[in-house]
């Protein structure tokens, strides 16, 4: 087996993710969830960050509408204005749960469907929104966990969890995404549902930092603030 | 926390098991899964156990059918008339890649939406049809997974996984039915996606031997083999 599966939601951090994974493999699928998120504007920008690399591109909807998360739906307000020192401490209200479980495990199930070995997914623990399921303690369990509970990994071949950009800054991560070429200009990361960034919530928050410490402008339009 | 949610496909092994979770534990949630199978049959049947039982019912929609699997789609033979013997053996065309991986991942979010600390599912390694993701070592990696990417988790209340039939023979899942008042004539098993069990496919035959096993008739109509 050959190949990796991306997890790209759209935004800087698994576009940058995408970047890695096609510098590094050869055959790359890219996967994106319509999960009833309330920005679906994301979906978009996967498209186009796919379509700008010439990668097969595979959207699988599922319904989380019974799930309880801030991100979901029309209710809960996402929280804004955060100060920066505040966004890496607890569990927030944007925690989705089982999110990125749910995500790894069709992840899986697309590896083993077109011969994938690995799944590339662009979690972070340096500018860490406190979302448990980012750790690399995770990620070794869950390997661990498809290693017993797959055909790949009962016939001895397990899939692995590729995490590329887990240990670098936001600043670094624009800083390698631009020294690779990845389309930033084409990415979205604010959680709000607007036609412009938000520019406020935790996401907008960390990612303005990310380019102002790199040295760089976000291209992408912002509500004035 | 306390209460459970229950994967309940329809079929005679997840009925059984919601009868063990209805009688042990409080609050219980039923979730059963459109996944582009076949036998959409079996969610009518999903419905008509959980209204017997007058549990909260949730159907999750995910989208597998960029999977490879003879259970998914148009395309693919369900094997059919095979000996007993031959079935336990190795994994047969109708694993989907990953399915109970991502189907517990679903329930693991629900548990945490609903405050429920148990998943109950119908695994069972006895009368077993060689599906790498039914086996006690990959639900006790489940769960360690599930403690470390979880905020039920990491707060010290892992999710648990129950498997009430897995050491059970097919005959002993109906006499324990009976036993319970379970509604086995409302449940379906059939892969095949016609109006009547076909009789021929693994799982037919399966739930057929287990019913003359322990001596009571089989209620639900099957094709003139």
């Amino acid at each position: 087996m050959s190949g990796a599966v991306v997890l790209l939601s759209g935004g800087l951090d698994s576009t940058v993710t995408l970047a890695f994974a096609v510098r590094d493999r050869g055959d790359v699928v890219a996967l994106s969830f319509r999960y009833g998120q309330k920005h679906t504007r994301e979906l978009g920008s996967a498209a186009a960050v796919a379509a700008h690399y010439g990668v097969r591109h595979v959207v699988v909807d599922v319904d989380l509408s019974s799930f309880s998360s801030s991100l979901i739906g029309e209710d809960g307000e996402v929280p804004s204005d955060r100060p920066l020192e505040e966004i890496g401490k607890g569990i927030p209200s944007t925690y989705v749960p089982a999110r990125n479980i749910i995500m790894l495990s069709v992840a899986l199930g697309l590896c083993e469907s077109v011969g994938a070995d690995t799944i590339y997914i662009g979690a972070n623990t340096v500018d860490y929104s406190g979302y448990p399921d980012c750790t690399g303690a995770f990620f070794r369990a869950f390997e661990a966990m498809a290693a017993a509970g797959t055909k790949t990994g009962v016939e001895g071949n397990p899939i692995k969890i590729a995490t590329p950009i887990q240990d670098m800054s936001k600043a670094d991560i624009v800083k390698a995404g631009k020294a690779m070429g990845a389309p930033l200009g084409l990415t979205w990361s604010c959680y709000g549902g607007g036609e412009k960034a938000c520019g406020r919530c935790d996401s907008c928050r960390l990612r303005l930092k990310g380019f102002a410490d790199a040295g760089y402008e976000d291209e992408i339009p912002y509500e004035a603030v």
